[in-house]
């Protein structure tokens, strides 16, 4: 125990997450915090959740991960521990938490309301500071879900991801998020390929967005010419369009949302 | 002990801070090294020295605060540590400790100047690395103060932190930060409201920045509608302007020195 | 032991180096990994490899160095650990590690291929996860070099580092990197100087590049009018061209590859 994962759209300039930090290391000397990223677009609570989802799982047992994208700040919503089947999740309940709770399983749900365990004053547009960093200092010292709230009695909010839809034998998906590199993710997973077209081949999928169509699926970025675009199943377990050597979000002007399709055609032949 | 925060303009494309940072863990193996920012534009002690005094009481007791923007590196400036009440404050001697330092309670100064501790040879160029990290180090394993030089015996350099104005009963400010959520810190405090208006109901307050009066202060940034701008006193205990979901700066075409003036009337009646 | 540096061109805005920082600390709890750099250029292996031969040394003895700048993951490229003088060096062998390898010593070089050390199953996409974040953690740990495969039998793929050349009395060199200031980095080094010129005074060595002709070296930024052009040894031990106060990136309008030639003018006539 003791890893504290941070998810924020505070981003690096201020001084936001450094103080985080220390109000954490106040509390929790032996804290092992790690940034999994800062710059969510303000308030981008899809984003956030779908960046969570894609983490939590390689932190060690145990790991508090706390996501602060929180637009509602000092409003009347809820702060909320969830504790998974393996995690804490940690952070405001307006849905940034419920792919990855609904993934690992959902234990126990917490209200953050002990103000023994927060900063004091709490600020109205800080809570980052004042109520989630110490909580999670404390839960990665150990200290019981029961000290600091409640048992939860609502219903958590939930996050509506986009969902693949099959129409007759193909696949339409969309555009989930966008890497550095420029690499277009979509929200069409392998389960979805193989629930659609069975056991398959990948030269014998093809891949559509924006009347290009990208035949066959690769293995590497560089297993097409220089520039030249592919699709190949990504870190996330998701399809992803990627060029080799550039940016797919800048030659197909791509941003999220872009419908993508898949299908299946074996010696020419659609199946 | 060992925690060190810092603050520098070296940005992250760079390896300078990472640099500092291997030189640290190889003087003391088990300082907790925090990053506060490091994004600071270049040479801008002013804002550096903002962060700090924003940043430093959250971390624990006798944490190493460095703050590395240091435009006359490799001149005869003084490189010092203030041992304040709570901490102690490492950089060099251009002012942009100095609102910390004074807040905190000055209680020792010390030159930089035993070529002991620092690498050698000292570049002309990177103090941070040559010097400061070093003597954080040594600093953050618990030596003596004395070790690294002589008592100061010179008058610290300041900056001048801008002040506010009262004129009748209106209060003259100006912004003196931005964040990334394009919020607009004001230098002006709620002790000033208090000193002003004395006990003030929030829906009586007025504030105005270029020719728009905001009526009432909100406690959450979601208190208006979507894009309309508020007033509310933010996570540095400074009255802030900002918009619900959008940037303050981007609308009020805002920078850093723009003057924000407070007000209160009741029943419609300025008082 | 217990130090793991890491350079990669992943940038900030995604989770791929906190989840690298999460599968660490699942296998080693005590690594300190310290972030020199995420910001390289995608792709950029001769900036990497030029960063880390810039920051190496200034790590505890037996730090392990990853660097993921890897555009051919997912081909049959070789991942690589290099044992040198004083290091570990970790990442695909496309040359990133060669600088820094020549400079330290090799000692040993071993293949990554025993899939027991790895993540299951290995994707496509991101060996940093799945291959150099588990190999770097458990080389933290301790593990013998022979654990995780072969001796590598091949030779080293390199990177042609640009060399300065010696016309006449003057030296030729080039910038080979920027920073966040602007100060263009050459590389031409304190020695080139001394073989060159034999000892020299600051004062009688000149600079040229695209037109502009700098008299004299400065030991400190601002040893020149504010925004004057100056040259000055960096803190890579390189030739700056540096400006007083500004980016002489801009004035300059240069980039890497840019010309630089230096001289050596003793009472206005060229030696």
């Amino acid at each position: 125990m003791g890893v504290i994962g941070l998810i924020t759209d505070f981003g690096l300039n201020d001084n936001y997450v450094g103080v985080m930090k220390g109000v954490i290391l106040n509390i929790n000397p032996d804290a092992k915090i790690v940034d999994i990223t800062h710059n969510i677009k303000s308030g981008d609570i899809l984003t956030a959740g779908f960046i969570l989802m894609g983490s939590y799982r390689y932190f060690p047992k145990d790991t508090v991960h706390l996501v602060v994208v929180d637009p509602g700040v000092g409003t009347d919503r809820k702060a909320v521990i969830i504790r998974t089947k393996n995690y804490y999740l940690v952070g405001p309940d307006n849905g940034v938490l419920s792919l990855t709770a609904e993934k690992d399983g959902i234990v126990d749900v917490y209200n953050i309301e002990n103000k023994e365990y927060l900063l004091s004053p709490v600020s109205d547009t800080f809570h980052g500071r004042d109520v989630f960093a110490p909580v999670c200092a404390y839960l990665s010292k150990g200290r019981e879900l029961g000290s600091f709230g409640p048992k939860y009695s609502g219903r958590l909010q939930q996050i509506s991801f986009p969902k693949v839809t099959v129409k007759g034998r193909s696949i339409i998906g969309e555009i989930v998020f966008i890497d550095k590199f420029g690499n277009l993710i979509t929200n069409i997973k392998t389960e979805d390929l193989l629930n659609t077209f069975g056991r398959y081949k990948l030269s014998e999928i093809w891949v559509r967005l924006k009347g290009t169509k990208i035949k066959g699926m690769s293995t590497s970025y560089q297993s097409v010419s220089l520039h030249k675009p592919l699709a190949i199943i990504g870190s996330f377990g998701n399809l992803e369009v990627a060029l080799n050597g550039a940016s797919a979000k800048a030659l197909f002007k791509a941003d999220i949302g872009l419908k993508v399709e898949v299908g299946y055609e074996k010696n020419g032949i659609s199946r």
